[in-house]
C-alpha cells in the first residue's frame, strides 16, 4: 500500500495496466475506494475486492485485484495524515504475514514516509529494518541472514554495507566480522534468488584509489581485504578493495554480478546515474522476497497524473523472478 | 612528456595521428628518440625536432613536432627509473614556462608516476598542485586562484573540493569559507575557459539524502548550505546541497553547467561510469589552461600496442578550446 497519500495507489494502477497482460499477477493491500478513484482517473476496469489470495489468478488480467482495508482519515493527495498511518504499518505487517505462510510467492511495497510513521510511534528506520525485525520472530532458518539492502538498475546490483547514517561515521562503523556477514549474505542471495550459480562479488575500498597502498587511508588494509580473505577461504568469489570510482565503467561491470559497496551514495550513484527511473530495491536475507521502487512518496507530484511506474514495475517483474528463482533452487 | 616507461609516449604518437588533420596543432616536449621508435612502430612519419613553438604549425600536418630532452637513462616501457625523474620534471617546468610567456596556448600532460619522482625529491601530491606553486611564484592576477582540480566526461564537468584524503577526514576539511572560494574558482573558470556567460553550479550534499534535514549529518546545514547563501548573495548561481546519488541522472544532468563534489569517489564515479576512457582532467583557476587524461601512466600495458588515446586526444581539444575561450573572454 505504502503511504495513501504519496504517489503508490496511481502508480500501482498504471503497473496493472502494463502487467495485466504480462503473467505476472499481483494485488493490493490496500484502500479499495482509493484503488478505484485512481483506476477511473485511468480509464481503466473497476479493481474488485477479495477476501483472500487465492481469488486473485482469475480476476487480474481483467480487473486489478484489492485485499481492503479501511482508512480512518480521508485521503488527500499529497497532503499524509498521521491518522492513516497505522493502516500504513497494518498492510505490511499483513503482507509479511501472507507471505511467511505461503500465501504469496513474494511482497512488493510502495513508499512509506518516515516522518509521517514516527508520528504514529513506528520505530524502525524504515520498511528495511522493520521487515528484517517482523522476519525475526517468526522464524528460524539455516541461511546468512539479513536485512541486507540491494539496489539494482542499470545493469547493476549492488548491495550496502551501511545505508542511512552519516558520512563521517562510515569508517568507524566497518569492521572484518559486519562486512564477512554481509558478504555471506549477498552470495546466498546471488544463488537462490537471482540464479546465479558461482556469483562474483566486487569489493568497494572506502579511500580514494581504494587507498593506494595505505598512502590514502588505511581501511582497505586494516579491515576490508582481511574480509576478502576470510571469505575466499570460505569459497566465496570476492574481490580486494577495488578503486570505487573505476569499479561501475562499463567493462568493469562485466566482470562481477554483483557489488558490495560501503556507504549509501558509493553505491546508489552509479545506480541512479545509469538508470534513474527503473532501478529497485531489495531486502536479502530474509525468509521470502521484498522488493520496492528505488523512490519516496513523491508528496509534491501525488494525484497530478505525472508519476512514472517504471520503478514498480521492474520490482514487480524482480519479485516473480527471484521468488521463482528462490523456490527452484530450493527443491534443488 | 610525462613518464617516457608509461603509455605517454605512445598515445601521444595515436593522437597527432588522429589530430594531424584536424587543426588542433600540438608539440611534444620529450625524447626525440622514444617519439622516433613509436611513430615507427605505428608506421608513422618520422617526428622532427623544433627549436622553438614557432615551428610547430609548419610541421604539425605531416610530423608529430618534439622539443626534445635528452633522458639520462635508457627508457624500457613498463619499468620507470628514478635517473629519469629530473627531466620528467623539467619538462614540466619547460611547458609552463612557455605557457606562462605566451609561447604557447595551454599545457596537456602526460601520466607521471608520483612514487618515481618521490624518489627524486619532487615534494607535491601530483600535478595539479605542482603546477599551482609554479603559478603562484610567477604571477599575480586579480582571479580567484586555485588549484581546483576538474573532471569531464560523459557531459559532465565536476570540480572537487577535495581530493586524494581518506575519506574519513572529508567531513572534517571541509568548511564555509573553502566551499564559497573553490565555488568562485569554479563560476569564474566556466566563464572564462569553458565560455558559459551564466554558469548553473549544483553542489552535492556530504550525507545521505544530503542528510534529510539533518537526520542523517549536520553538514548540509552548518558549513554547505551557508556557503551557498553567500555565494548566491554574490550572484553566482548555486543550487543548496542536493542528494549526490539523484544529481547525476540524465533528466538532472541538464539543469547545471558543472557539478562542486565534496569528495573524490562521489565526483570521480558518475564521470567514470558514464565514461571511462574519454574523460580528462583539468586545473582550474591557474593563470594558464592545463589539462591532461584521466589515467595513470599505465605501466602494465605501456609498449604492448594496447593503451587507449582517447583520454589525451579528448585533453588536446579540450585545451584548445578553453585556451580560445579564455582568451575571447579576456579580450572582450
Amino acid at each position: 500500500m505504502g503511504d495513501p497519500a504519496g504517489i503508490g495507489p496511481e502508480i500501482t494502477a498504471q503497473a496493472w495496466e502494463y502487467l495485466h497482460d504480462k503473467g505476472i499477477p499481483f494485488f493490493l493491500i490496500g484502500n479499495l475506494e482509493l484503488a478505484r478513484h485512481y483506476a477511473d482517473q485511468h480509464h481503466q476496469p473497476e479493481p474488485v475486492g477479495i477476501t483472500s489470495p487465492e481469488e486473485v489468478v482469475s480476476i487480474f488480467a481483467s480487473h486489478l485485484p484489492v485485499l481492503p482495508l479501511n482508512l480512518p482519515a480521508p485521503v488527500r493527495a499529497g497532503k499524509p495524515d498521521t491518522a492513516n498511518a497505522d493502516t500504513v504499518i497494518a498492510s505490511i505487517e499483513r503482507a509479511t504475514k501472507l507471505v511467511m505462510t505461503g500465501k504469496v510467492g513474494a511482497i512488493v511495497t510502495n513508499p512509506i514516509a518516515k516522518s509521517v510513521l514516527y508520528d504514529a510511534g513506528f520505530a524502525h528506520p524504515g520498511h528495511t529494518e522493520f521487515l528484517g525485525q517482523l522476519a525475526a520472530s517468526w522464524e528460524d532458518w539455516q541461511h546468512p541472514r539479513g536485512p541486507v539492502m540491494m539496489l539494482c538498475g542499470g545493469g547493476l546490483r549492488v548491495a550496502l554495507m551501511t545505508v542511512h547514517i552519516p558520512l563521517k561515521d562510515v569508517a568507524d562503523s566497518l569492521d572484518t566480522k559486519a562486512i564477512i556477514h554481509t558478504a555471506q549474505v549477498l552470495d546466498q542471495a546471488l544463488k537462490r534468488d537471482f540464479g546465479i550459480p558461482h556469483p562474483r562479488i566486487a569489493l568497494c575500498g572506502l579511500n580514494p584509489h581504494a587507498g593506494e597502498d595505505g598512502t590514502m587511508g588505511k581501511e582497505e588494509i586494516s579491515i576490508i581485504n582481511p574480509a576478502a580473505s576470510a571469505l575466499r577461504a570460505q569459497g566465496i568469489s570476492i574481490t580486494d578493495a577495488q578503486p570505487s570510482d573505476a569499479l561501475f565503467r562499463k567493462d568493469a561491470r562485466e566482470t562481477y554480478d554483483a557489488v558490495l559497496a560501503l556507504y549509501h551514495d558509493q553505491g546508489l550513484i552509479p545506480v541512479k546515474t545509469l538508470d534513474f527511473h527503473g532501478g529497485i530495491n531489495t531486502t536479502l536475507g530474509l525468509p521470502f522476497i521484498r522488493t520496492s521502487p528505488d523512490h519516496g512518496t513523491g508528496f509534491a507530484i501525488a494525484g497530478k497524473g505525472s508519476a512514472r511506474p517504471d520503478s514498480l514495475i521492474a520490482a514487480l517483474k524482480a519479485a516473480a523472478l527471484m521468488s521463482a528463482n528462490r523456490q527452484s533452487y530450493d527443491r534443488a
